[in-house]
């Protein structure tokens, strides 16, 4: 009876000899356990978001040498691997080579012939190139090969056939992608003839986003049980970035039965291998689907990607700035758990302008981690800095002339925020041998509500893609279930959001940040995360259609609660619009790298280019006719 | 007699309102002229470079009203420009809508409509999703059209029927990108039939990057001389970017006669309308090839991205901090020119690692440009920095227990780069109502010689695509033709590059940066500009057949001078390695946007994950090859 290995091994990026070094022991580990077959990730040898690396020779010939060692190991047992491969005679009249996103096939010692590919493997039948992939840059297509070779990917994508103990198994082997892709009509299961058909193997490497794995079951299930064949979906776990977005891959690799139903999910974030005898599958009971919370896979995708993020950069050190608010504490209650309390330093550093309040919610949250305390005052040196620049002369060497500065409050704000981050945080982070965190969430970095170089700087922003209502279930959650006590202060949870910067913000008399998060979230999200994105034109219609909530998925009535005329409307929304397609997108090319978990994460995920703010002709009309009013 | 006429506009990103105002007044320019065709550039109307505004329907839907407008203004002349075109009929199956990268054709206020396309428009033939271009991210293709209705591209190409006056012209128009493109086999200009045609006309948003245009000129001229048709080449001018990465348009439109000569070439970076005479172009004299430099285009397009990057972010004054090093200096002396000397404030910071010389040359300069001059010392803040961290008490509240931080030599480097500019320039920029800049050139960038939040910040990176040796020769062609006069002083040239941030880097005793720019310039190069990326391996391998310097490109003998043994030359070649594809990356990740020349600027065009070094099986046996002689 066959039996069937999947091994969800963690894939390290650009790092073919750590992983055909992990993939040489899940093939002995297979071996040992009986199986005939043994399944690895998609690009499992080279990884997958490589960036231009891509375009380096060396690194291309590396993998393939890998390859030959994972095929020369593959004695008496069926290896199938996702890797780069390349055909040297194939050149772009730019001289970049031809490279596959390929799905190879090795028993004792060789290649396992797809029957109709020109080449020893099959190639990837759907390339994303939207969101945060790129696969269309670097590889060539299954399309432009059927068309090179005067044929149709279906005629190409046949059944490989495999001999495994005197028996022949005929498996739909596929290299393609659940989600979003180059390719508008092109459906890769259909693609395969589904009779006399054994089992079908989908390699993939798919990065964590909210939501995901539900869909993944409902397209996966459907295609096992219309075919009436058990599948075998093998995903990697890891952390793999495009620099400025950061993934994690959960794995998750499923095997469904003929039924369609999930027998085996193997664990978010860890390895496994797990074997499945074919036969029995049809048998086995179907697994009850999660009832956890999305909470629960955010805290999870968070932890591990903060822990292999720093395990990458060989950091074990943090300095958090800490003000009192839910933010930074929720970064520091997540923090604490990565690198522990002894590696993590709250850095609290106040000015004239921090209420007794924020300081002792500040030492609050120290005292419950247990981590070290420090309290850096900021006043001297910001009374320096201005003094400095104001008593300095400009002088014009020429005619002799001289003149001063003025310091404007506006300007002081920045000032005292870059004294913190850029001063403190950053020397404090270089002494202490780590590094300090952004912490900034979604809300904020849509608008910018930040100091390029003060609050908005950091190694990483581990909650830049948590919208405010997210990053409050996260202290919900940390302090219920991960902590099981209030590490969290509940009057950190209470307080108005403020920076605290000026008097005009002074918690203790309720003033905080202009951002009215129950509505600014919803509003901002749509900007983002539709498919179908939003622009002012869009929520003007809405507006004028009594149906703002409704389509942002907010709370009913807040729009008449927090703008009470048109005008009030419009000057808001007009507000956040300019700075999200203004300064905010100055500030997003130079902020840290993001943690991704939704289904749009900015950085790579999310281009924009610096343009300006834009109003379309129906947005001046809708907003002459309702300003008429 | 057929007049045509070529416009080259300029182009506002992402203001169609913009643009389509342009376009009607060189309609009417052109119909005052006598033209009886006027061609605008591709994407004429939205622009280019938008990231994912391509997601906003109401945007989509601005574009097409805007379209409207310019097809009914083609009363007598026939117009053609492009512009994106929507099927809102077809989706993706994440509902975003086709759309298309279009070339439209107006006369009397309809649109013409091509011989056997499904549409009243052409495509783009081909799409290029390589360097800087994303194009498959957007847009549907002319091969995935063909495909679904089940014919070929060369099909659906023909050549389109223009009447004019009674006559009948056959047109054959290509939106084709003349570089790199995601298809490696497709020839645009092949797929058209030759016979009977009239003319070509190629519209294009094409950036600039050095040595572009001969390389077009080269192709396009052949096309033209093959076909024994004149050829309409018409591009915009303008500044568009993808955020990192900023890139100059510049125009450039040339017309070829039907023998390839170069017979009209439109200025660089200007708005202008030509009409040629079609019938006589075949006489007209070829224009000389251009003999300048690539330094005098290379100061061209920085001060035209500069002065428009300025006039798009509505900034008028500039703050540069002056060390008396070259990189300031020269980037004073450019935006002098761009915003006045009465608008340019020099800083000058030094600690009490800044020689005398420096400061002296720090001083002569502003003297010499007419502008602000400031001196802001920085040690006294400095020293504020060092004594709170090293004298304020780590406590951990739970047991009580005190620790130090201890400030080490290389953290307080650090501290000197982030207080000159986080806390000084940024506030001074902010107090003179402007913004400063960062003047890192492309080797510092290429291996993070830069400390973040202080030299490495800044607006724009104007000067950060351009190696060592080309910010030398824009000192030299900036006093010698544009000024005219030694304003970069002779000793700011002749110094020895040094950051000053401790004793060992002192200039009067010669001692300065670790980068050694007559090699390192040229081996940084190699891992970024080279098509088939340099790796340590390819490095090695140069150096063991001694051809080390001619694959660089730098001058014969650096390597045996530099580095006495095989062990010194792998240890560099480590060292910036390590660097480049570390740390550098990092920074780079949080760098400001860099202004484009180069065939690849760091950013958007060169894509990169923070992976860590890398070395391949084969360079780990050149080294102990080498290593063990």
């Amino acid at each position: 009876m066959l039996k069937i290995a999947m091994a969800q091994m963690e894939v390290v990026p650009g790092h073919p000899d750590v992983n055909t070094a992990t993939i040489l022991r899940f093939i002995e580990e297979a071996r040992a356990k009986g199986a005939d077959v043994v399944i690895f990730p998609e690009m499992a040898v080279p990884g997958y978001f490589l960036g231009d690396t891509w375009e380096q020779s060396a690194f291309l010939r590396d993998c393939e040498s890998y390859g030959r060692d994972i095929i020369a190991a593959s004695k008496d047992i069926t290896v199938m691997f996702g890797n780069v491969a390349i055909d040297w005679q194939k050149k772009n009249n730019d001289g970049r080579v031809r490279k596959y996103n390929a799905f190879f096939i090795a028993r004792d010692g060789e290649l396992v012939q797809p029957d109709n590919m020109p080449y020893p493997y099959t190639i990837k039948t759907l390339m994303p190139n939207y969101r945060e992939f790129d696969d269309t840059r670097h590889f060539f297509s299954l399309q432009k090969l059927a068309r090179e070779l005067g044929t149709t990917p279906s005629k190409l994508l046949s059944p490989v056939t495999l001999k495994i103990r005197g028996q022949r198994y005929r498996a739909g082997c596929l290299l393609c992608e659940d989600g979003w892709s180059d390719d508008y009509e092109f459906a890769p299961f259909e693609l395969l003839e589904k009779e006399h058909l054994d089992f079908y193997v989908n390699i993939s490497a798919s990065p964590y986003t909210l939501g995901k794995n539900d869909k993944r079951n409902r397209v996966f299930g459907r295609q096992a049980r219309e075919a009436g064949v058990p599948l075998f979906y093998v995903n990697c776990i890891g952390l793999q970035n495009n620099g400025k977005t950061v993934y994690t891959f959960d794995g998750s690799s499923t095997a469904y039965n003929e039924k369609g139903d999930v027998v085996r999910t193997l664990p978010e974030y860890e390895e496994a291998l797990t074997v499945l005898p074919l036969a029995e599958m049809k048998d086995m009971a179907a697994e009850p689907e999660s009832e956890e919370k999305d909470i629960a896979h955010i805290y999870r995708a968070l932890h591990y990607g903060i822990r292999r993020f720093l395990e990458n950069i060989h950091m074990k050190k943090i300095v958090i700035g800490i003000s009192g608010g839910i933010d930074s504490a929720v970064a520091a209650a997540l923090y604490a758990k990565v690198v522990g309390p002894e590696n993590l330093l709250l850095v609290n550093m106040p000015s004239v302008f921090n209420s007794a309040t924020t300081k002792g919610l500040s030492q609050e949250l120290a005292n419950n981690l247990g981590c070290q305390y420090m309290i850096i005052p900021i006043q001297e040196s910001v009374d320096h800095t201005i003094k400095q620049l104001e008593e300095t002369p400009m002088v014009n060497l020429g005619t002799g002339s001289e003149t001063h500065l003025k310091v404007s409050s506006f300007v002081a704000e920045n000032i005292q925020a870059r004294d913190r981050s850029a001063r403190v945080l950053a020397g404090a982070a270089a002494a202490f041998g780590g590094g300090f965190t952004c912490n900034a969430n979604k809300a904020e970095t849509t608008v910018g509500y930040s100091t390029l170089y003060g609050d908005q700087s950091g190694f990483l922003a581990a909650l830049a893609d948590l919208w405010k209502y997210q990053v409050y279930a996260l202290a919900h959650y940390m302090n219920d279930v991960v902590y099981g006590r209030e590490v969290v202060p509940q009057g950190i949870i209470d307080i108005v959001p403020s920076a605290e910067l000026s008097s005009a913000q002074n918690v203790d008399e309720g003033k905080g940040d202009p951002i009215k998060y129950p509505y600014h979230d919803y509003l901002f999200r749509s900007f983002v995360e539709r498919w179908q994105k939003a622009t002012p034109e869009d929520v003007l219609e809405w507006y004028k259609a009594g149906t703002v909530e409704k389509n942002l998925g907010c709370e009913e009535g807040l729009v008449k609660k927090y703008f009470p005329t048109a005008a009030d409307f419009i000057s808001d929304l007009e507000r956040w619009w300019n700075l999200f397609t203004g300064m905010a997108i100055a500030k997003r090319i130079q902020a840290p790298p993001i943690l991704a978990v939704s289904r749009r994460a900015y950085g790579f995920d999310h281009r924009e280019a610096q343009n300006g703010a834009y109003y379309t002709r129906r947005y001046r009309e809708l907003k002459a006719e309702l300003l008429a009013k």
